[in-house]
């Protein structure tokens, strides 16, 4: 049974500079001419696992089900370590068994996981560095062709997890940090729409970074003046800070795991 | 009616560090799976309005009648800014109404102007710092599924236009200036072709830029010994400053906006 | 007769910060708009034919068969250089003859060798800065679509050739250079895995780089502690210089064309 739409997505850390992400698409053509393959991001810093398992929790859903999200930051790419497949209700995950997939799983929750060993899949010349290649690559086609995830290798367990560094509640206060940094410079914090709304935050609160104070979150960018700093929801409802035409890395001077904290009322 | 083929291009600020592009493809593609998103660049300077339009009107007639041209420089998103949906004789043009469009409809006239209202198309929750993906992305989608223009909100009259800086005619000269830069560093002026030929520039003249002379225009980059500066004229049609095998932003530490003066005779 | 599947690899150095990657996908949708085209990459650095060469070389078997490799570093477009269509057993190349295509025929000798002529398969308007848009692009997409290469011109010869750094041997020793430096940092070198075989380096030798010296092959990046520098056999079947996660550019200060000798026994 085809899957149509044969559909994959591509996250790594390959960058732009070298012939990688070109060539794993080749090889998934040269197996499935009909399957697509769009990018969500490959300038992940190199070796960054957390940081790609946190856009590809941002972003997976937002493509058809049964799309096959293949996820390529593998330090240890021809070690011991595995490549694993996953299936969850809705869609499919591809990749070493890092911790990348950690954040999705909690969202979507795997039916089947798959360590990969059937050879027969994979290039008749597998590699030690460069697996997406050799492994997901084809993989990902056969798996846009229509094969079961049980067809790739053996059922396992448990897969490596990250763990997600929760906000800490203290008095009258909520402790976060800084995730990510965007290409604007906005500041993705781990603290959640949810979690300001259960303290009332979303209509009041004062947010403060690097002895910075914010007061209150703002409904868009363009709200404060050019330059002016200002808090906000962010696309993937996670608290945000930003600089309405500029940028809040540069203003704050701000990096990742730079504290913030919101204070209630 | 579906109209054949779906193509959907995209120029916007987003860079490529994030997941932002793929998201956006990923929403078209669960609307309509057979859409094939083309991008046109994502490497826009971020808010640079100005610099977007020039590129979409330097590429949008390229490609293929009825294809949607996305394009996503948005400032103002979340705010009281329209969102458009513009219809000429041959393409579509979706985006936030900010001027993004201004040089485009100077050559392709619009026939209607839709400010999108209706949210059935939009995605679920809208979001005010992203509706590339929660607003443009679904109703291109849909668009090339064989949706009306109309069916996306009411017709406007007057949209934001930019103004373009036109070149000076001062005594047996023109005066420009640079409107962008390219990757190679060739510095792409505002003084067109046709102007040149309506003075004979294009046979005869000189051309001064930071204290530099050149004289008259070459055919291409390698007539000059390498290293060394020449005009010429672009690919879209404009005078262009460029060092064979070098880079003019550097030779001549040009920025946008730097000065070009053109002598005839 | 038309080749199916309509799939175009692109390599060039264009960059990402404008709108040519997109229009020369525009233009051709509009001729094929059922084509595929594939990035390789386009940050070749600018005019680096020899990079580009390297790069098309290690990239194109991994594309389906009958794919149109479309190549794009040309610092002498609009000059006399000839634009040039290869025919090989497996696959199409198209591009300026400069030499582009020099170690892909060293493994795909090439069976005919057309100069394109035929204006009729061009844009209207061919600029002499962008001829991949206005003669290759809309070459590649007729091509595609079924047109025998002959249709594009005439049969000539000979074709520029490059030639390739081959590796030094001395006593007791392979002397090498560092062919290209990959986005990880990793030293990519010119010393295949044949050469290191034939006299036994693969159980045991020292490599020498700047001054440091290598004990013997690893199997994979994490076989050495973080930070720690090793080398082993890349994904391309050359030896490769590297750092555990980290930079082997950085760590020894590395650059193109650095000599790096095995020792055997």
């Amino acid at each position: 049974m085809r899957r149509s739409p044969a559909i994959i997505s591509f996250i790594s850390d390959f960058g732009g500079d070298d012939h990688f992400v070109g060539v794993v698409k080749g090889v998934i053509l040269k197996i499935h001419p009909k399957a697509q393959v769009i990018d969500i991001c490959h300038n992940i810093p190199a070796q960054d696992i957390f940081h790609a398992a946190c856009l590809l929790s941002s972003s997976y859903h937002y493509f058809p089900y049964h799309t096959v999200h293949l996820a390529v930051v593998d330090p240890g790419v021809g070690s011991a370590r595995r490549p694993i497949l996953i299936q969850t209700k809705n869609y499919f995950f591809l990749g070493p068994d890092n911790g990348l997939f950690s954040f999705v799983l909690e969202k979507e929750p795997p039916l089947k996981i798959i360590q990969l060993t059937e050879k027969k899949f994979f290039l008749p010349k597998v590699s030690t560095t460069f697996q997406a290649r050799d492994i997901f690559a084809p993989v990902a086609a056969w798996l846009t062709r229509g094969k079961g995830v049980e067809d790739f290798g053996k059922s396992i367990a448990a897969i490596e997890k990250l763990s997600f560094p929760q906000p800490l509640l203290g008095m009258g206060q909520i402790q976060g940090e800084v995730l990510w940094i965007d290409h604007f410079g906005n500041l993705i914090t781990n603290i959640s729409e949810q979690l300001l709304a259960k303290f009332g935050c979303l209509q009041n609160c004062r947010i403060r970074i690097k002895n910075h104070e914010l007061s209150g979150l703002s409904h868009c960018y363009s709200e404060k003046g050019p330059e002016k700093p200002l808090a906000l929801i962010g696309s993937s409802g996670y608290l945000e800070i930003a600089v309405n035409m500029g940028s809040a890395e540069d203003f704050f001077k701000a990096k990742k795991k730079d504290k913030v904290v919101v204070f209630w009322k």
